[in-house]
C-alpha cells in the first residue's frame, strides 16, 4: 500500500508544528503531591512534531496511539511522558502536547463551613525535545469577584461590583501547584467565588468585597507581587478581565514578568 | 447533467424542514417606522422548507439566490419578503428564515448626557405558508445590571451585584419595535448599561442599582407586567440570566404568556 | 437575618422556571444496563422549579445541595432522582434538571481492529411534577461522515465529502441506551468516524462513504425510518448538518415524529 | 469628585497593557486602494495603553471616547490613527488596539460565473509608542477545501475531502491587502469555497479538489512558498487546521517565517 507521508517533499520547507488538533480523551489528574486526590476529567488535546524539510508528511494515527498509552494519566509532578513517547514513534526534533481540562477545587463557605466544588479550566502546553530539554506552559482561569474603589468612593450608596476572569500564565521551577495559584489569584482580588453560600456566607462575602475594592489594575499587581515571592514560577503573565456590571464590555489588564 | 435532486423517494417520509445554515451576509436593517436610520450589520441566516415525501432532494443553491436578490435589506416593518421569494422558487408548502445579527441603541450618559452605542444580538425567525399566512418570532438578547435584594438586605454595607442578559422572546402583532422592546427590559431591572459613562455618571448608575434591587424573578415579573400592556406583543417568552459576581454559575428564571 | 426570598410578592405573577444555570460539577454516569462500564464525566448543570403567584424567590443554594446529595451520580436506567430531591426541599409543583456532558464510545477500527475512543456531546432534559409523573428528554450530538450524491452523480471523479453532526433528540420510552441511538445515526450516514485510523482502515471508510453517498436529507430519513423501528423512542426530532466542503455554509434537515 | 485612578501606587509595578475589550462598534472598513468599495461591519474592539507603576488605574472611559472619535471609519491603507488618538489623551508610552470583524470577498463561481459573497473573519492588532513607531499584525481566517492525498492514494475510488481553515498571520511592509492575501492562501488547498454553485459549477469544483490533493503539511508549504514571494509581507504565521471528514477532531499544521 502506498505510503505517500513517507515520500520526498522537495519545497525546502521544513515545519514548524504537524499533527492533530480537538481530540477529547478522558484523563485522571494525579498529584503534583502523592497523596493527593485524583480527578477525573475530559480533556482536549492538541499533538504535534516538527517535520523535517525532506518529508512529505507526519503519520497522524501514531499520536492517536501514543494518547492511548500515555494519556489516561496526567502526572502534575511530571507530565512530560507523552509528548516524550511521540519523540520515540515519530522522526522529530522536538514534541509538543497541549491539554485542556476542568480542575475542581474542594472550598468550604466562609461562615458556614459548607462543602462545595469550584470549577477551573486549566491548559497544559508541554515540549520537549531530542537532547531531553522540556519546558512546560500552565495557564489557569480562574473566576473572581471585583468591586470598583471609583464607584465606591464617588457614590453615597453601594458600588459597582461583578465577575472576573484570570488568565494566570505560569513557566513553572518544579510540579504544578494548581491549588497553590489559584489561591495566590483569588486572595487578589475583592473576595474569591463560591458554589455553595447560605445567607450568613452570603453577607460575609458581600462585606469582604465592599472592604476590599480592587481596579483591574490593582488585581494584576496584587497577584505581580504574590507570583513574584514564589519560588516555584519563573515566569508569570496575568491577564484580568472583569465583566462591568454596568457596561457591556470588559475592563482588561495585563502584567507579564520573567522572575527567575 | 443528472439531477439527483429531482429524482423520486421511496422512503415515503416528509421533510419538515431542509436547506441551509451559517451563511453570513451583509445586511441594512431599516424600519420599523419610516424615518429610522438604517443599520448596517452582518447577519448569519438560516433558512429552509418542507420537502414533500416524493421528492429526493431540495435545491440548495437557489436558498443563496434568494438572499442575493432579497437579502441585502431587511425591513422591521415587514420581514417576510425572503421567505415569500423561497416559496416563488422552491417546490415547497412553508419557508422558514433565521437572521441574526448585532442592533446598536444610541443612548445618552445619564448624568453628562456623554452620547454611547449599546449593543445587542437580535434573532428574527419568520415563517410563511402558500396560503399566505405568516408568523414571526424576536428574539433579543439585552444586557443590564442586577443587584440582589437579599444582599443588601441582610449586610452591613454594599450589595452584590452583576451583568445579565435577558432573551425577550416575542411574537409580535405589528411591526418590531426593537427599541421599544429593549428599552422595557431595561426598565426592568436595577440598572441599564451603557458604553461611555464619565465619573458623575457613574456615581449615578452605581446609587440606581443599589436604590433599585432586584432578583432575577423580579426582573421577569417586572418584564412581564410591562410586556403583558403593550398592545404589539401577542406571545413572550422572558428568560433572565445574571452573571452572578458571588458564583461561577448563573441565577436564572422564565416566564411565558400568550397575551392576546 | 432578614429572609428577602421568604416574603410574599403581589404582581401576581407565578414564574414557570427559577433557578441556577451553568453550574459545573464532577460525575459519573452509569448504566443503563447493570454490568455497563461507569464513565466519569464533567456535566454541566441547569436546575429550576416553578414559583408560585405569592412567593417573592426561591432558595438557590438548594440546588447546590441537591446536586451534591445526588449529582456524584447519573442512573441512565433512571435519571430522575435529582429533580425528585428538588420536589423534597423546595415548595414547588414542578422541578426541571438539565445535565450536558460528553460521552465516550469505544470503537475498533474497521480493518484493523485498533481501538479508539470517540466522544459525543449528550443533553438530558428531566422534569418531573409532584403526581409523581416525569419526563425525559435526550438530546446526542453524534458527528459523522457524508458524501454528495449530485456531486459523485455529476463529477467524472471525486465526490465532495465532509464532517456532519445529527442532532438526535429523542423522548425515551425505558432506559437511556446512548450507544444504540449512536450506533442508529451512524448506520444512516455515509460512514462513521473513527479516532484511530491505519492506513487498511482509511481506504475502507473512503471506499465506504463512496459506495454510500447520502444528502443530508437522506440522512435524516434513513435515521427516522431506523427510529420509527425502535421500541424505546416514543418522540425523536433529527437534525443534521453537513459542514459543507465546497461551502462555508452547512447544509440542514430536520424529521420530527411522533412513533407512539 | 474623587479621582481615585489618578491617586499614586507604591508597588512599584507598571502595567504592560490595561483598558478594555470585547466592546462592539459599527464600522466603515475603506481601502486599501482608494477606489476600493467601503465595507460595512461590526468590530469587535480590544484597546489598551500601557501605565506607569506610579499611577493607580487609567481612564477607562477615554478609550470609548477615542473609538467615538475614530472608530467608524477603519483605512486599511493606514490604521493607526485610533492607536495614536489613544497617545493623545491618555499619559501612556505605548497604545495597543486590536479590532476584529467579518470581511468579505465577492467572487464569480467558477462555470456559471454565478455572483456570490465569502465571509472571512479578519483580526487586526496595531501598536504604537510615544516615538512615532508602529507595528502591525494581521490575522485572516480564511476557510478552504482540502483532499487526502494518501486517501486518493491508497483508495480504488474516491478520497476523503473536508473543510479546513488557514489562519494566516501577517506583519505587513505596506498597505494590508487583505483579498490579496485571502487569494494567496485560496491557491495553495486543494480547492477554494464559494457560497453559490449551480451543478456545472459543484462538477468543477469536485474534479478540481481531486485533482490537487493536498495534505495539511502541503498546504502550509505551498502558501509559505507564495508568501514569501511577496514583497508585502514581512513575517507571516500560517496556521491550517482540516476538519477531517474521517475523524471527529483535525488536522493540524504551522508554519512561521520571517521572510525580510
Amino acid at each position: 500500500m502506498t505510503d505517500t507521508q513517507n515520500e520526498a517533499d522537495n519545497r525546502g520547507l521544513a515545519i514548524d508544528r504537524v499533527g492533530i488538533r480537538g481530540l477529547r480523551h478522558p484523563v485522571v489528574v494525579r498529584g503534583p503531591a502523592s497523596g493527593a486526590p485524583p480527578r477525573h476529567a475530559v480533556a482536549t488535546y492538541a499533538m504535534a512534531v516538527d517535520l523535517p524539510a525532506n518529508l512529505k508528511g507526519t503519520h497522524m494515527s501514531r499520536f492517536v496511539e501514543a494518547l492511548h498509552e500515555c494519556g489516561g494519566t496526567l502526572d502534575l509532578a511530571d507530565p512530560t511522558p507523552l509528548p516524550r513517547r511521540l519523540l520515540e514513534v515519530l522522526p522529530a526534533h522536538r514534541a509538543f502536547v497541549s491539554t485542556s481540562f476542568t480542575y475542581f477545587i474542594e472550598k468550604s463557605a466562609p461562615a458556614t463551613g459548607r462543602q462545595g466544588w469550584l470549577d477551573h479550566e486549566v491548559r497544559l502546553e508541554i515540549e520537549v525535545d531530542r537532547s531531553g530539554q522540556s519546558s512546560v506552559l500552565a495557564v489557569l482561569d480562574i473566576p473572581v469577584a471585583t468591586l470598583c474603589p471609583c464607584s465606591k468612593a464617588i457614590s453615597d450608596r453601594g458600588a459597582h461590583n461583578q465577575r472576573g476572569v484570570v488568565s494566570f500564565h505560569v513557566r513553572p521551577c518544579g510540579p504544578l501547584d494548581l491549588a497553590g495559584w489559584i489561591s495566590l489569584i483569588e486572595q487578589s482580588a475583592s473576595c474569591e467565588l463560591y458554589s455553595l453560600l447560605k445567607r450568613p456566607d452570603e453577607k460575609l462575602v458581600t462585606e469582604r468585597a465592599f472592604d476590599n475594592p480592587v481596579f483591574v489594575e490593582d488585581l494584576v499587581r496584587n497577584a505581580a507581587t504574590r507570583a513574584s515571592a514564589r519560588d516555584d514560577i519563573g515566569w508569570f503573565r496575568i491577564e484580568a478581565e472583569n465583566f462591568e456590571s454596568i457596561h457591556n464590555h470588559s475592563a482588561w489588564a495585563v502584567i507579564e514578568r520573567q522572575v527567575r
